[in-house]
């Protein structure tokens, strides 16, 4: 066995590789091929920034998953995964942007040179990572049928073990720590880009527990810290422009360790806030307590959606849509795990350590409030908010 | 007009759209669907970590290019774009990550609204943001034939104008003191996170020029920094490990401003270092040379490769595939533009104001050196770095 520094033990790589293989087996799947770097480290521990190149693990019906991407990641991931080098394939360089040739040929003689040539593929057919090109080459080149497996894999992350809930709670760490010195050096007249990079620096530099001091990792989504009417918006990035008085700004941040993200989002406001924005506050509040307190073992996600929208409505605010998502190891466009919604229309059961981001954001048409938590399912009673941040909408004078 | 701030004349951003018309029309396409963030942003203006949903700007026959995404982003792309709100279209929140309704459908929707239902449709097969599952709902729902426009808004971008140059050269400036102060804080025994939290802080607190001071942005690609036999392998991320003395360290690192990325990478060695790494950094400084000295108008792509393979060969150093790409405005996951490569079989003619990372990256069984530039094509003569980096092994005792 290679003598690689794993983030989990064998043992649990192996149990994660058994709840796919049968997942696979109820659905007909013989091969699985994932391009989800998500889906990859959790299976195989890959861990490289190499996804804007054609990659992916490949399950097959028996031994352990077979790594596949470009030579110069292969290496990556002899240093990273824990299978033998025979299990690691790389594919040569002059695949990558070629008008000529395309990586999905060689995934498929890779496949073939296994026996797994005419067996029935898996294949994750909504990912970033999965393009249509590289779909029509793979059904040209594969000699078996095709099944839809989007978020086969993803469906088996639901529920964290307690290494990922020890990596999680480290996340949180960082992510307190960001939230701190946000609200430390938050002012009038700075630029905005400085508070950024002030976010970055404290979310990598990391934080400490009772096992000492340890570092933070790239979040998958960049801070967003939107002033003003900007907040309005969800995903606008940050300028050069001093902030304002006056005037609110959301900081939907992630704290980061070993892929594992706490994401939670604080409003600050400079000078004094409008009534409006002190009742919105308060509404959500309540709406969040409403949540928490319905994000039960037992319970669905729709319960907690509807006990959250039931606050809402009776204040009158007007909102509708997802307010949440579950979280995890993740890497770019995206730290949810696209599965199940927190929304009135979805009926995910809740079971004990589960993760997700409650994300019970208000944007109006001329400022955003945002005022969330990362939560876990207990085994009893209300869900246990992962970060210490105080609850509430942070103002300075 | 809508009153938006926007970073190019609303003449540079007609220019743009008569550009992608006209090779529309070479490979009769009527109406163009891109969903790449760079050509949206290039496009049009548009601005926000937004992409991890489906999204995309449509450019029919006539009239300013169409915004269509999730409606909490249209929102943002009211506050980032130049085209009025009638060309700003979001869809409702429950097409996302629904496995009911699919976002397509709306697309398909939105296009027959403007009776564009049967004309002749132009999608970027190969792009991470175009699943094959996006795909396969719009052939589904679209009435009218599909041709594969891969890369064809990238191609147009491939050329820099006056002021995309003048967000590079920002760019550069930027990168110039990240790598500055990567040699002021890089010792043996620091944690790698700490060195990695200050390469952030200093990339997006910014730079100044004559014209003053401005901040960055974030990069489309995380700092790479890997150590020792971690760097023979190109893209892993950093860890909380103290930093080893007697040891390399590569830094890939890119400057960005307004989206705009100049990447450049230095090596520093830690201790004395051995015959071996000081010959391969004689030898890629001469290839580095070459390479640059064949990069003239009117060359092409395979000119520069096969000058710096040429230096390679008479070393007898052994190494193959892509040496550089395209570099401009971009998104995760990648900061190239993906159209040509640097690469001896590529023969795409330079131009001047094209700008390339020149990638001459050796990695090694056990180590790694990346010493490379960013160059722009001049008028006449061989190519400008666009950074002032001194180019060398960086050596610290």
């Amino acid at each position: 066995m290679p003598d690689v520094e794993l983030p989990f033990t064998r043992q649990e790589y192996k149990s994660r590789l058994t709840a796919v293989r049968t997942e696979m087996a109820a659905r007909g799947i013989e091969v699985l091929f994932t391009c989800d770097p998500s889906n990859m480290a959790w299976l195989t521990g890959y861990d490289g920034w190499s996804f804007y190149v054609h990659q992916g693990v490949i399950i097959g019906p028996t031994g352990d998953p077979v790594y596949w991407g470009r030579a110069m990641d292969a290496v990556g991931a002899s240093k990273t995964c824990y299978m033998a080098m025979d299990d690691i394939i790389g594919y040569p360089d002059n695949y990558v942007m070629s008008t000529e040739r395309h990586a999905m040929e060689h995934l498929s003689h890779t496949m073939n040179d296994r026996g797994w040539g005419h067996l029935t593929l898996g294949v994750e057919l909504e990912n970033y990572y999965y393009s249509a090109k590289a779909h029509a080459v793979l059904t040209n080149a594969h000699g078996g049928k095709f099944v839809d497996a989007t978020a086969l894999i993803n469906w088996q992350r639901a529920v964290k073990s307690e290494t990922e809930l020890t990596y999680m709670n480290r996340a949180a760490r960082i992510v307190e720590k960001m939230h701190a010195r946000v609200f430390e050096i938050f002012e009038p007249g700075k630029r905005k880009n400085e508070v950024a990079a002030e976010i970055y620096r404290t979310g990598i530099w990391g934080a400490e527990d009772s096992d000492g001091i340890f570092g933070g990792d790239y979040a998958a989504i960049c801070p967003l810290l939107p002033t003003g009417e900007e907040a309005a918006a969800a995903h606008l990035t940050w300028n050069d422009k001093p902030i304002p008085n006056n005037s609110g700004t959301f900081f939907e941040l992630a704290g980061c360790y070993k892929r594992y993200h706490v994401p939670l989002s604080r409003t600050i406001w400079l000078g004094e806030p409008p009534k409006d924005i002190t009742h919105a506050e308060q509404v959500v509040l309540e709406g969040i307590d409403a949540g928490i307190n319905a994000a039960v073992a037992g319970n669905t996600t729709g319960d907690v959606a509807r006990a959250f929208y039931a606050v809402l409505n009776k204040y009158g605010v007007e909102r509708d849509g997802r307010c949440g998502y579950p979280i995890g190891l993740s890497y770019p466009p995206d730290w949810g795990e696209r599965t199940y919604s927190i929304r009135p229309e979805d009926d995910t059961v809740l079971e004990p350590n589960m993760t997700f981001h409650f994300m019970p954001a208000l944007w109006m048409p001329d400022w955003g409030l945002e005022i969330t938590e990362t939560l876990r399912i207990c085994a009893t009673g209300a869900a246990q908010p992962l970060a210490d941040v105080p609850r509430k909408l942070f103002v300075k004078k």
